[in-house]
C-alpha cells in the first residue's frame, strides 16, 4: 500500500530517521488531493533548497486546525528529503525552562544547522514553544523575539537552511509577526464530509469497504485526520471484534466532543 | 452493599492502593443512572488502553460543580483499573514551589510514568494545579503549558499512558485551551431533587429510611454528593442521636449557603 | 459579670491559652443575641468535630465590618473549645516574606496540625495574609493558591481538623473563590443603634448606669464594638474624671470618622 | 514670642530632640485658630494615651495639601510630647531599598518601639513610603500591606504605642484601605486668605508690619504655609534689603505656580 | 554592470567590508530614481560628517515596508563610506540576553566607536532590539532607553558618530519616541508596479529581457526587491531550466501571499 | 562676540568647568529677550542660595521642546554660577543599570552634595532618568521615587542645595507629580517665526548677513535653536562653500522633518 510506498523513499539514517518516524507512527495516508498538493509544494521548496545558492534561506509554515496531520506531514517529508541535518524543535524538551533558557537553546540548534552544507530545522506547534495563551495574550516575548530574528537572519556564506514549521492559530500569530515572517504558508485542511478522503483513511486503517462507506456518509462536519483515527480506534475496541459498529463509532464521535 | 461489592474489584496494591482510596475514604455509593453511567464511560476508555495498541495516549476530563464527586470517582476507577503504575498529580504537594518548579515536577511524573508499559496519571484539580483566579484571570502559564504540551505528546514505543484529570470550570479552561486537550470530557453532575439518587445515598450513609424520604422531599435544588453528605453528618451530629431531625437537617443546610 | 463567668470555661494550657487572650485582652461582653447566636454556630461545629469521624475537616469563616469583633470571637471561642492544638495564622508575623515563604510557613502550620488527632487553626483576618488591595485588585495568588488548596485537602487518616478564619471583605473574597472554599460562614453584625447591646457594652466596661442610656440612645448608626470601646475609652480620658460627659463623646465619635 | 514659648515645653533628649527640629528647623509659629485646634485634638491623644492602660494603640493621620506644614507640625508635637521613645520612619532612609526590604525595616522599627513602655513612631509621607502614583495606580503592595498590618496590631501587654503618620492624599489612600486603618484623622489646613493667619506667619517670619499688611491683602487664594515662607524669603532676597517690594512678592508667588 | 561598479568604489578594509557585504551578498542593483535618491540623501549626511566639525552625532533612520531593502543599502553605503570604523548593532548576536545585557552591549559599541575620529554604527532592525510586539505593545524599555540616550549623547571632544539605523515600523516607534530621535528620515520604498524598476531588478538577476517584460506587467501591486528576488528564484527552480514561465511565476508569488 | 563675554564669566575650575562645556560645545547665543528673560530668573535663584539661610533647598525646573536648548542653559549657567560643587546626574552614566542602582547612584550624588555648605546638582532629562515612555505609561517608579524623596528633603544643617533639571515633557510629567515637586518652573521656548532670535542666531553661527535674513524670513514654524543650528551646518556643508543657499537650506530643513 501507499504507506508502505512511502516509507521506502525514505533514506536511511538510522536512529534519526527513527526520531523523525515517531511522529507519524502510525502511518501516513495518502488520502487525495489536499495531501497530494500539499506535499508537492512542500518538496517544490524542498528541491529548491538542493538545487538553487541565490536562497540560502527559505521557511515554511504548515497551519491547519488541530488534529489535522500538520506534525506527521512535516515529520514525513523532512524525513523523505534526504537532507542530512534535520533538527527538531519543540516544546516538549523544554518544560520548565526559562524563557531565555528556550530562546538560548533555539538558537543553539539553529548555530549548528549553520555548520552544515544544507540543513532542515523542523518547529514543531509554535505555539506551544512560545507559550502563548490567547487570554491578554500571553506568550514568551523573548521565544518570539529569538524566532523572528532567527527566521530572517542567513546563514552563513555557502550554507543553506530550510525551516518548516507547524502551527493551529496562523491568525493569531500574525498579530506577534510570526506568520508573516515565514517565506510561505501551506494550509493543511481537515478531512471533507464528502469526499472520498474519510473512506481513503478508514480502509487504509483497516476498516471494512462496507463500514467505511456507512461511516463515511455518517460524518456530516469536517474532522481532523488524528480524530478520526482515534474514534475509529475507540469504536473497534467497543465493538468487541474487528467490525466496527455504526452506532457505536457514532456515540464514539460524539463522545470526543462531535 | 455496593461500596463493598466496589472494593472487591480494586486490585490488591499495597500501599499505593490505600493512597487513592483516601480521595474516597467516606466509600462509593452507587446512587444509579449518572454514576453507572460514568463509571461505564471511564472504564470503557481504561478498556481500550489495555487491549488497543493505536491509541498510546488518550486523556479524559471529569468535569462537574464543586462537592460532585469528581475526584473520588477518579481515584475509585484509577484504583480499580488494575493498571500497575498510578500516580496522582495534585497541587497540594506543591505548595510554595515556583511555577518552574511545579512544571518540572509534573513533567517528572510523566518521565516516570513513560516507563511503564500501560500508566495511569491523575490530574487533580486542574485549575488549582494551574494557580487559577477567575479575575484576571491570573494562573501560571508555566504550568499550563507543561499541561499541554505533555497532554499532546505521546509516550515512546511501546508505552501507553492514560490521563484522567478533574476540575469545576471546564468553560473557563477552555480559554487557556485545557479543556479541549483532552481526548474526551465526561460531566460529573449534581444530585437532582427529584431523583431516587439522594435517598439512595442517605440511606447507604446510615439514614434511616423514613429520615431519608422526609430530608429527600425537602431538598428542593441540586446538590453535590459532598455537600449532601457533609450536611446529613452535621444534622446527625446535632440531632443528638442517630435519628435525624429534618429541622436540624434543614438549619445546617442552610448554615452551608443553600 | 459575663466576662468572668467565659474566662472559667477556659481550658488552662500556659502560655497558649495566654497567647489566645492577647486578642481579646479587655475582655468579653455578651452583648445579647447576636452574640450568642454566633457563639452557639461555632461551639456546634466545635462539637461535632470532637464528636464525628465523618467530617476530618471543617472550616468556618467569620465575616463582618471592620471592628465587629471577630478576631476577638474567634480566638475566645477557639481557646475555650478545650482543643489542644491551636494555632493562628496571622499576617504580623510574616511582614517582609516572599509569597511563597508566606505559603510554605501557611503550610507548615497545616502540617504540623495533621499531627495531632484533632486541631484547631485560626487564620486572622485573610485579606491581610492573601496581601488583598481592591484596586485591581492585587493579591499574592501563591498565598491565595496555599489556603484553597489546604482548606479542601482532607488530613491524614485518624485526623481532624477545625479551620476558623476571620474577614472584613467576604464578598470581595468571592471573587477569588475563597469565601465559597469555607464549610460554613458566620456574620459578625454591628451593634444596632435600638438595640439593648449598645447599653451592655457600655455598662460593661464600666460607664455608669446612667451614662450609658444616655450615650446609647445619642448612638444613630450602627457601630462596631471595638469602635464602641476605644471611643468610650477616649471621651473617658477627656472628660476628666470618671464620669463620662455626653458632648465629648459625641465629639470623639465624630472624630473617628462617625 | 511663640516659636521661643513653644520650645521651652520641649522636653531636652539630646541628639533626639535635634534630629526632630530638623524637621522644623525655620520655628513653628502659632498662626491662630487652625493651628491650635489641631494642636489640641493631637494632645489630647497623647494625654489619652500617657493616662489610659485601655487602648494600648493609637493611629493618628495629619492630612492635608502640599506645603501646609503637617511634617513639622507632627515633628513639634511629638518632641513636644515627653514621650521618650519617638522614631521617625520616612522614605528617605530607604532609597532604592527593595520593596521587602522596606517593608523588614517598618517592621524593625515597630518591634524597636514594642519595648518601650510609651513610644511614639512618625510616619511621614505615607505616600512616599508605599511608593505611590496615581497613574496606575503604582504602589508597594508589600509596603503598604506593612502598614495596614502594623496599625492595626496590638503591642505587647503592657505596652503602649502611638503612631502619627501624614499624607497630602488622604482620599487616594482610601482606595488602598489605608486612611480609614487610623483611629482618626486630622485635617491641616491652607491659610485662607481673608484669614489673620497669613499676617501673623508674615510678622512672625521678620516681614515688617506694614509690608505684611499688603501682602496679606494681595493674596487671593489659600497657600500652604511653607509656600508662604519661601516665596516671603524669595521676596526678601530679590528686593535687596529687608523690606519687601509687594510687586516683587507677587511676582515670585507667580513664578512659584499661584 | 552595475553590481560590480559599485563594489569597486568600496574601500578594501579586509574581514570587516566582508562582514557588511554579507548583507547583500545578492549584489546591489540600480533600480533607478528611488534607489539613486536615497543613495544620494545618505551619501550626503556621510560626506557632511567628514567635513564639518559642527556636528559630531548625526543618525538617520532608513525606513520602509519589510523586504525593501533597507538592511541591504545601509550596510552597502556604510561600507563604501570609507569611515574606517564600522560596526553593527544587531539583535542576532544577543538572542537570550537579558534587556540590561543588551543596554550594555549597545552601550559597549558606542563607548568603542567614541574612540575612532569618525565612526559609523549601524543598527539594524530597531523592531527586534528593542524586542518589540504590536499587541500591548510590548517591547524592553531598558534598550529602548539605552538608545533613545545614546541617540542624544554627543561624542567626546573631537570625535565624531554617524547612526544609520533601520526599521519597518516607522509610525509604531514614534509612539516610543524613538522615530524623532533620529536627525532624518529616508524611506525606502516596493518597487512599484508600472515602474521600469522592477525589469531592471528581472534583467540584472539573469532573467531573458523578454520573460522579464512579461513578469513585469503581470505584476500589479508594489513588491520589496527582495521578495521579488526570491520569487525570481523559486520560478527559474521550478521551471526546470534558465528561462521562467510566467504561470510558474505567477503560482510563486501566489504561494508566497501575494 | 556674546558667547567670548559669556565664558569670561566662568569661574575657572579646571576640569570641572571643561566637563559643563561639553554641554554647549557649540557656543551660547545670547538670542534675546527670551534667553535673557531665562537667563534672569535662573540667576535670582543661583543669588538667593548664596546669600539667604532660610531657603536651604531650592528646586527649579527647565522645561521646553526638544532642542530649545535646555541642557545647553542649564549647564552654562550652572558653570557660570561660581558655586563650587556642581554635579550633573544624566542617564548616560547609567545605561543598562538596575533601577535600585540608578535610584542609589542618584542618592549618593545628593549624599555627596550635602557634604559642601552650597552645592548644585544638575539633573539632565529627567524623563530618561525615569525611563518614561508615553505608552503606559512605563517609567521607573524607583527612580521617579528617589527623586520625589530627594526634591523635598532638607539638606542637613548649614548645608544648602540647588537643583535644576531639565524635561521636554512637563505636562506628562505633572501626572508622576513630578514637575509640582519643583520650587519653580521656567519655560525655554522655540525661536519664533517672525521674531530676530532666529537672524541673531544664524549671523552668529557665521552665516552671511544677507543668507541670514533670507533664511530668516523663509522660516514659518517655530524651531528650537539645537535644529536651526544642525539645519544650518547640514546646509553649508551641501552647500559647497561657505555661502548658504536658501534652496539647499530649505531642502534640509524639510529633511529633518519640517
Ligand atoms: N496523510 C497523513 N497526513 C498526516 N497524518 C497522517 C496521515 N496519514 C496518517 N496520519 C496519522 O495521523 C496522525 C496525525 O497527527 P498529528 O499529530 O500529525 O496531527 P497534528 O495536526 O499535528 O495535531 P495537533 O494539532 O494536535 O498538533 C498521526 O498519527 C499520523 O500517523
Ligand atoms: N458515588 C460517589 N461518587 C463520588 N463520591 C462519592 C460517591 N459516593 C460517596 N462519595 C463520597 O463523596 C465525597 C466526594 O467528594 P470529592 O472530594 O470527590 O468531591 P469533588 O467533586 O472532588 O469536590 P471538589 O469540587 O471540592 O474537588 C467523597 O468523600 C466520597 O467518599
Ligand atoms: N463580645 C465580644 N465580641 C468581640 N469582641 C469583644 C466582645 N466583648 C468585648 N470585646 C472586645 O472588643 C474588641 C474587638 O476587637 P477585634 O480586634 O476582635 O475586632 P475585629 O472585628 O477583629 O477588628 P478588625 O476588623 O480591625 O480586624 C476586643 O478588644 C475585645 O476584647
Ligand atoms: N505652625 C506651623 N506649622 C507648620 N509648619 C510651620 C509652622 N510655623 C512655621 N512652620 C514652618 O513651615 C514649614 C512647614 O513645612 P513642612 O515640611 O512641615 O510642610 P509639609 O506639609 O510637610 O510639606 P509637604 O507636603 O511637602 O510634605 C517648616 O519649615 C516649618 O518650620
Ligand atoms: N538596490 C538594492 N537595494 C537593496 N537591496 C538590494 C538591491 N539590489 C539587490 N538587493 C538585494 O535585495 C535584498 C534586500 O534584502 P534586505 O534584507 O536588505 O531587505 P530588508 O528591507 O532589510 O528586509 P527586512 O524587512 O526583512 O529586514 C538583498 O538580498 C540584496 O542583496
Ligand atoms: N542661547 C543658547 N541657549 C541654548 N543653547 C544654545 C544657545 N546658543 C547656542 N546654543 C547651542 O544650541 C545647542 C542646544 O542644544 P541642547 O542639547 O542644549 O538642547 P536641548 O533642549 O537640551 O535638547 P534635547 O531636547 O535634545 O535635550 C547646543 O549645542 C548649544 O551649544
Ligand atoms: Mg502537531
Ligand atoms: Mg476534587
Ligand atoms: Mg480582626
Ligand atoms: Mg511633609
Ligand atoms: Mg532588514
Ligand atoms: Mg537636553
Amino acid at each position: 500500500d501507499f504507506t508502505r510506498a512511502l516509507s521506502e523513499v525514505e533514506p536511511k539514517f538510522g536512529a534519526k530517521s527513527a526520531d523523525m518516524q515517531a511522529y507519524y507512527r502510525g502511518g501516513m495516508v495518502n488520502y487525495g488531493e489536499p495531501f497530494e498538493s500539499m506535499t508537492e509544494t512542500v518538496n517544490r521548496v524542498i528541491e529548491q533548497m538542493k538545487t538553487s545558492t541565490k536562497t540560502p534561506l527559505m521557511s515554511l509554515l504548515i497551519s491547519g486546525e488541530a488534529e489535522t496531520g500538520k506534525t506527521a506531514l512535516a515529520a514525513h517529508l523532512a524525513n523523505a528529503s534526504g537532507i542530512p541535518f534535520v533538527r527538531v524543535i519543540s516544546a516538549d524538551t523544554m518544560i520548565g525552562m526559562s524563557e531565555s533558557g528556550k530562546a538560548l537553546e533555539i538558537n543553539r540548534n539553529f548555530m549548528e544547522a549553520y555548520k552544515s552544507p544544507l540543513s532542515l530545522i523542523l518547529i514543531d506547534d509554535l505555539e506551544r514553544l512560545i507559550e502563548y495563551i490567547r487570554v491578554g495574550p500571553r506568550f514568551s516575548n523573548q521565544v518570539l523575539q529569538a524566532l523572528l530574528v532567527l527566521l530572517k537572519k542567513p546563514p552563513p556564506e555557502d550554507k543553506k537552511l530550510l525551516v518548516i514549521a507547524t502551527t493551529s492559530i496562523p491568525l493569531l500569530l500574525e498579530d506577534l509577526s510570526l506568520t508573516q515572517s515565514f517565506s510561505l504558508q501551506v494550509s493543511c485542511p481537515q478531512l471533507e464530509p464528502s469526499s472520498p478522503s474519510i473512506k481513503t483513511v478508514l480502509t487504509d486503517s483497516g476498516v471494512e469497504e462496507q463500514d467505511a462507506s456507512a461511516i463515511s456518509q455518517a460524518i456530516t462536519q469536517p474532522i481532523g485526520i488524528k480524530t478520526l483515527l482515534m474514534v475509529t480506534e475507540m469504536a473497534r475496541s467497543n465493538s468487541g471484534g474487528e467490525r466496527i459498529d455504526l452506532n457505536i463509532f457514532l456515540e464514539c464521535l460524539h463522545t470526543v466532543g462531535y
